[in-house]
């Protein structure tokens, strides 16, 4: 791991908020500079994603004198999953938290990740056996921080606490949240819906609440579901949508924050 | 357990789909007849959204003679869940595996459902510790079968033919596949949006190819999530709505294939 630069998790406590489309949304933005190096690690083992929605499906592992070698989507933009080691896309992974976690340390240890500016590690929903052994794992290199992903409803946001509190005890920055399907515009008559109601004041009022960074809002989005569906890249698809301009804000953001804390040591402990 | 008639598994695969919000809707619509003894058993250990859903959110689980007492909605609607162990809802309960299948045997073993007519068991997305866990726990008993929730995107279609693949090599009979967040109607236009599109056809092309029973589609109501979050009952609150027919005529497809069932062994190995 020492020639990875960055590294940042992506959490979010409840599933199907979005992780896994932010996650890919992250590296795909940040490999839109081409002298930048990204790298995607999906630790989801029971239910991989990123595969797909990077449109690698079917993809396989090839093993090399250094390791596995993870998948190109493009030259400066690479993935490694459980989905590229199985034989069929609709096989169950139906393991245990230790053959997850002797995974998990074989994708950080054998995987020829070469030089990379930045490593995205994508996660399942919880704080279980794969979000203790990803932080563990990584406790000794220089881990920039989680960014946790949720949707506006109280139903989601009390999971992200949850993530929070996790994030507290393993002592993971916290990079910021961020709020998915924020809001839906009818394409027919332009009127917003919130289709999952901020009852509780949303996640901006949360971060606000918790002294968290508030990354940004990500509008709910068809044509996003439809380009993960396809794996093709929403932001050439839809340039210039507000879906678009607010996903490169928030790596922009996430950007500056790495290379700021670049030369910093990570406050984890390296127990 | 003997005394526990039914026992429906609510999966998924992927999270976000609505498990808990469809486990909840179920046993409400179920405990309409006053004659029927509803329970519910949230397994998700790390984000437990049943308490929050079911409006039980700050109840704590009593001790008794005949051991741990849920928490009742109404006389006949019973509930236990992590989250009343918990000493604020923003713990992160930072568990691997076998100490969380600890705990679901307690939840069997434990817990005073006394006589139950229908149990409802919410899992987490995924197929590992929790799920082999409960599997294996209720091989011995009467298991109806699982209930599958999914969205209409290939994305989660994908992490549901891999629950399938987990039902069959687990032998646990599929009572059949909800489609969750269908469409969406603008409330202004009454223009319906297909938020997550069915890209390849859906769940009911799915459960139709895969021949497993389909239920039924539920659409995406702004005020299910509302509910949800208020932790108020839908079928009270919005009684005519399409969102509600919807889930009547699949519980009711759901009460008639157990009544039916209800004689017969299940086909579970108990080894």
């Amino acid at each position: 791991m020492s020639s990875v630069k960055h590294k940042i998790l992506v959490l979010s406590g409840k599933g199907g908020v979005g992780k896994s489309t932010f996650t890919a949304h992250l590296a795909r933005g940040l490999a839109r500079d081409e002298n930048t190096q990204v790298a995607v690690l999906d630790i989801d083992i029971c239910g991989p994603s990123i595969p797909r929605v990077m449109g690698l499906e079917g993809e396989q592992v090839h093993q090399s004198g250094s390791g596995w070698s993870p998948v190109y989507v493009e030259d400066n933009l690479s993935v490694m999953s459980v989905g590229f080691l199985l034989s069929s896309p609709d096989d169950a992974v139906i393991w245990r938290g230790p053959k997850k976690n002797g995974l998990i340390k074989q994708f950080l240890r054998d995987v020829d990740w070469g030089d990379t500016d930045y490593l995205i590690v994508d996660t399942p929903p919880g704080t279980s056996d794969e979000h203790l052994s990803i932080v563990q794992y990584l406790s000794c290199t220089n881990v920039d921080g989680a960014v946790l992903v949720t949707t506006p409803q109280e139903i989601s946001l009390m999971d992200v606490r949850k993530e929070i509190n996790f994030c507290q005890k393993v002592n993971l920055p916290i990079l910021g949240v961020v709020e998915n399907m924020s809001g839906f515009v009818c394409p027919k008559c332009k009127n917003e819906s919130h289709i999952f109601p901020p009852t509780t004041g949303g996640a901006e009022k949360m971060a606000d609440d918790l002294k968290i960074p508030f990354l940004g809002k990500l509008p709910l989005d068809p044509r996003i579901g439809k380009c993960c569906d396809e794996g093709t890249s929403f932001f050439e698809e839809v340039p210039d949508s507000p879906a678009t301009q607010s996903y490169l804000s928030i790596i922009s953001k996430l950007r500056k924050y790495c290379q700021k804390d670049g030369q910093t040591e990570s406050s984890m402990d390296c127990s």
